[in-house]
């Protein structure tokens, strides 16, 4: 037994959720899960634990992610364990799994938290939740259309308009045919791409430097340039999003995303400031692969897919005062104050009758005085407070309209049903 | 890059979620949710990483908890952290961290997912996730009669009649009481409880035996004997439950519970074979603790709580035929589907102007005939078909009745909103 006082501090990097965060995060859960649910997806989930060689399985640079930017231990049977810290190879491993049973196309989201061991900074902590969706097994240009009409329709429900977010598209196989036809070598777009994908990180100049030492030509350098600045295509993606009514759409041949295995459109929404401008925050990205099962052999099978995080989404809810009131609040409807600890339990009683009726009620058990708790009460955002006084005496109080009523349990429960 | 194939397997004592799994955990947890919410309870959440002295403070006995039942492991910054086994360290530490902001009494639930490192077994798994509810900072038996209220709702609200579960309860302090009047040596007494909370795992002869190596007396032996069976103690608290109607209640001084914790009122729920016998099933259990919040300095704070964990839960549930048809359906009310891969884009702006009605719509993009489209979508449980044919032409098609309509997406609409 150790006398030495334990800390109250979390560990570096993940949040606690007390209540009014707790609220916060629930209401962008179910947002996300509602959404989502409108458009026919179904949910899944799996354990955080998931075996390392999961993320080493695509060469040495997951190697090194693996080795130095997860949570990965050996447990006390040998086995090397890795905090998930993206779910797309969660998903990939279970469709991969059930392929022969599952029924083509699936739509298929799910709410991970995932673990990145790095330096905590504003928006990016070890520990964060994350909306992902995916569907698996079609190649329709409808199915990319209504991946990011979903996208979309996320950020609507959050209360977020048309001038707040715009949504940036690109295709990688079109990429590839640009450049192919000013003479850039197979070898070199990749390079290109993540150079294009920490763009906005570095200086014109750094840009230009990078850029000519990928392409070691500076005629193909500025061939790459007017390629990329020119952003006037008229995609089939693009056209499907203005059918269905969506027009805050940029096609942007500069947008790269960073993971390799995008192998079709690419897309990301970035809020604006109001007035067109990117603020720079990256809202959610994702993209078509069509080969990420078939490291567990079988038939690959193609799909597309985005993730969006809860952090810049709480951050994005604030900054734009969109965040409703009844996140904000208690859970119960009314709350029943005994007047003195004597009146406790009659209290329990006449919460499980308000209770049967439909309603959640909380009881005050504290030892405060009556104002305080009625106080306490009104705070917390509850409709009704009844109290409970000597003789199993009640009154019940509207607090929007302050009308009383006192009697019965049952005159309690009519006066609480007719607001 | 390797070629070896990667196992679709998840990680050794977990579980993958596919939709119909996952459709039934969130029944459970949204069930939970609801119930703790209808007695006023706010959620609360913290990350699974706990810093490992937090289950390392409470002495020798969790020193070995920690290094052999928990995952823990160094992080690079040479912090030892711990996935959390249970959740009430992590509720008494953030409990203790805001003690004087908070409004006591507190009502607050959670449904953490924890780990455990033991060979996986039947209902034990090394990944498992819990109702966890507790109210702090009251000492009136009103909390404990709420909080055994709570538990036993959470049954009737999963369709669990009287018949098939019963509440058993027990008090640490009457415990005490008792074993003192006969003679008991305070040291013994939790030896004997935790001895009683194997009572059920070993035989009668090795539960003397082991009972008689504790006291070294074998009229003492009988005499805690004779108390132990003797269970007819009206206490305030089961006189509280009988107050609020809930009578498949019984006093059971054999009643141990595992945690040292405990100081008080001990519970807890188990099934039922229909005709009053147990089954030996737990479903959920807790107590009233005193002093939780104290190895955090600062005043002790006293709390009563419960877990109750998903995998029982779903036992339980299947065992009785328990689970709701709605938590084996598909989301969307509506799907439709084009004829051809022609119609996919047509399909999602017909999608997206049903969804905008309120009602979750998915389309079928999948390249199977229109009557195996027709069978899977009947098979997932959605009520009604739309399929969309050459030259925009719609039909809607209500499973159910059978009745069909032609015409006009608004005419759709329409005959959608009829029904």
């Amino acid at each position: 037994m150790t006398d030495k006082k334990l800390s109250t501090e979390s560990y570096k990097g993940v949040r606690d959720f007390y209540p009014e965060d707790a609220a916060i995060q629930q209401y962008i859960f179910n947002t996300w899960a509602k959404t989502a649910e409108s458009f026919g997806f179904d949910r899944y989930d799996a354990s955080i634990l998931e075996p390392s060689d999961l993320y080493r399985a695509k060469g040495a640079e997951n190697e090194e992610m693996v080795n130095e930017q997860t949570y990965t231990f050996t447990d006390r049977g040998e086995r090397e364990v890795t905090l998930r810290p993206e779910m797309t190879p969660t998903i990939a491993r279970m469709v991969a799994g059930k392929a022969r049973e599952l029924a083509f196309p699936l739509r298929w989201y799910s709410i991970p938290n995932l673990f990145r061991y790095e330096r905590p900074q504003k928006g990016r902590l070890r520990e964060h939740w994350q909306l992902n969706c995916d569907i698996f097994g079609s190649d329709s240009v409808a199915a990319d259309v209504e991946i990011i009409a979903l996208a979309h329709q996320t950020m609507i429900n959050f209360g977020a308009t048309n001038e707040l977010f715009e949504i940036r598209i690109n295709d990688r196989q079109l990429m590839q045919r640009l450049y192919r036809a000013i003479g850039l070598n197979d070898d070199l777009i990749p390079k290109i791409t993540h150079l294009n994908d920490r763009k906005n990180k570095i200086s014109r100049e750094e840009y230009l430097d990078a850029l000519n030492s990928i392409t070691n030509d500076e005629t193909i350098t500025e061939e790459v340039i007017m390629l990329l600045e020119k952003s006037d295509e008229q995609t089939d993606v693009v056209i499907g999003l203005e059918e269905l009514g969506i027009t805050n759409v940029v096609f942007d041949k500069s947008l790269a995303r960073g993971f390799d295995y995008y192998t079709g459109t690419i897309f990301e929404i970035f809020e604006l400031d109001g007035e067109g401008r990117s603020t720079g925050r990256s809202m959610l990205g994702g993209g078509r692969y069509d080969n990420l099962t078939s490291m567990f052999g079988g038939k690959p099978i193609s799909g597309i897919g985005f993730g969006m995080g809860d952090v810049t989404m709480r951050d994005f809810l604030e900054a734009h005062n969109l965040i409703p009131g009844k996140a904000r609040c208690t859970s119960a409807k009314v709350t029943i104050i005994p007047e003195t600890s004597e009146q406790n339990l009659y209290a329990e009683v006449v919460a499980k009758r308000v209770r049967e009726t439909g309603v959640a009620v909380s009881t005050d058990l504290g030892t405060q005085k009556l104002d305080k708790k009625k106080a306490r009460a009104s705070e917390r955002g509850v409709k009704f407070i009844i109290v409970i006084g000597e003789n199993e005496a009640i009154t019940a109080k509207d607090i929007t309209t302050g009308d009383k009523k006192s009697g019965q349990i049952t005159e309690i429960i009519n006066f609480l049903n007719t607001k």
